[in-house]
This record gives structure tokens, C-alpha cells and sequence, in this order.
């Protein structure tokens, strides 16, 4: 049998991961680029999908996102670029900044997770509600042990 | 609660695909550099990871990676260079061309296969062989709705 046949048949973690998160973040932009958020690309999630309603720092983003400090920057300023953010002085801490969303932004914020919401409760009404509660559960263990382990070296 | 803590406790599907993958292709990525695989990159993925010994046309790297044809072709360019692909005709169609592995390409093949494995037998040890072997299975189906649900738009 030919490697991608195999693969086909029995899909690695890698592949299983990149598949459904490619699906869900085109779901995602095509689903809000209809509702009026159509510049918005899958890369920028790395911040709306972590960022707080008052404001979250960079480091923040970038230790939820797992993508490096500069990367959020880049990010951040395609996002301000668009309206979606801004940098505010944060009141904790005179030296540091805040990203903070606009109403744009939070209007983003909120329908994306009203859609991931949607998603998994039309996943989990068609593989069972027990079965996808287990699924969840043993894939949060995992990408807690994929994280502690990438820490570790 | 903040939205960044509620998600911290209960990430969507989302949120763990985009973990779990970026942890594996850092962990691939690091652990081949390693092995003399230095200037291979995760996007590199979408080709090496679908890539038949006997190679594979553009187009089926496409299917089967779901990304773009255009996304395909620049990537097989920087690893014709990176020298780990060659573009050869193919033998069933004239007018087509195969993507084949060179011998460098057929070892980072091969090792990341087995990294993979060897990833996956760790996390089955931790979170039990019938836990593992369940999530997969969940996994698998949920990835064919999810790409079912794509193609129907």
C-alpha cells in the first residue's frame, strides 16, 4: 500500500489536528466575511481568539496562542490597520500596553465563538454527545501534556 | 470570568487543533533539525507529509493537505531547491508532471513518520492505549464530517 493510502486509512495526530483546524477557520472567515467581517484571515485569530473583552498584553497572547511575541506584534498591527484593536496604556503598569478590541473587534469576538459553539454541538449531535464529550476531554489531556512536553525542551 | 480564563478551562476545537499541531510540527521540526534536516519549516508539511515514495501530482498534494494548488507548487519549488523533490513527467500522462522525493526527501519522510508514531505510542501511554485509541477514532470521523461539510460548501 502507497504512504498516502495509509495515511488515509489511518490518519497521524498531525494530520487529524491540521485538517480540522484548517476546516473550522474556513468555516469560520467565510462565515463571518458573509456578516461583514470579510478581511479578517485565519492568522488572525492567533489574537481574537485569545483576546479579553478589557484588553489582554502581547506576551498574554502570545503564551495562549503559542506563537512567538513578534508574530502577535505583526499581527496586532494588521489589526489595528482594519479597526479592530488598539494600543492603550494599561492602567496596571505606566511601561506596558494593552491590546484592547473596538466594537468591530468584539463583534468578531463574540460571533466566532457563537460559531465554534454551533460546530461542535452539530459534531456532537452526529458522533453522540457522550462520545464527543469523552473525545474533548482526552484532547484537552493531550494538548496539556503536548504543551508541558514542549516546555520541557 | 474572563473570556481568556472560560477558554482556558474549556478551549474549543478550535483552540486544541491549533495546539496539538503546532506542538507536533515544532516537536518534527526540532527533532529533524537535529537529524540534518535543518531547513525544513512546518508549512513544508503540506507536501512532505502526503508525499508518495513513487511520488504524487500536484493536485492530489492539494486534495489531500487541503490547501491550495498555488500554495502546493511554491512550496515543491522551495524544496526542489532545499533539494528534498524533483519534478519528473509522469509515466501514466505525459502532460502531467510528478512530484518525487529525492533520497534526502525520503529520509525526512521516514523519520517524521516514525517521530510521529513514536509521539503518538508516548501520549497512548500516558492517557491510556483504550482512551487513545477511542479519541483517534472520534478524531478520524469527525475530520471526514468536517471535510464533508466543506465540500458542501
Amino acid at each position: 500500500m502507497s504512504r498516502s493510502a495509509r495515511k488515509e486509512i489511518e490518519p497521524d495526530l498531525g494530520i487529524l489536528a491540521g485538517r480540522v483546524l484548517l476546516s473550522v477557520q474556513r468555516e469560520v472567515v467565510e462565515t463571518l466575511a458573509a456578516q461583514g467581517h470579510e478581511r479578517i484571515r485565519p492568522k488572525h485569530g492567533a489574537v481574537l481568539a485569545y483576546l479579553d473583552a478589557e484588553g489582554s498584553r502581547a506576551t498574554e497572547l502570545a503564551q495562549r496562542s503559542g506563537q512567538h511575541k513578534q508574530v502577535i506584534g505583526t499581527l496586532v498591527d494588521e489589526l489595528i490597520d482594519l479597526g479592530y484593536v488598539r494600543r492603550e496604556p494599561d492602567p496596571d503598569d505606566r511601561r506596558a500596553k494593552l491590546i484592547v478590541p473596538t466594537e468591530l473587534g468584539l463583534d468578531q469576538m463574540n460571533r466566532s465563538d457563537e460559531l465554534l459553539a454551533l460546530i461542535e454541538r452539530r459534531l456532537a449531535a452526529v458522533v453522540g454527545e457522550q462520545a464527543y464529550a469523552d473525545f474533548k476531554h482526552t484532547f484537552q489531556e493531550i494538548a496539556t501534556l503536548r504543551q508541558q512536553a514542549g516546555q520541557g525542551g
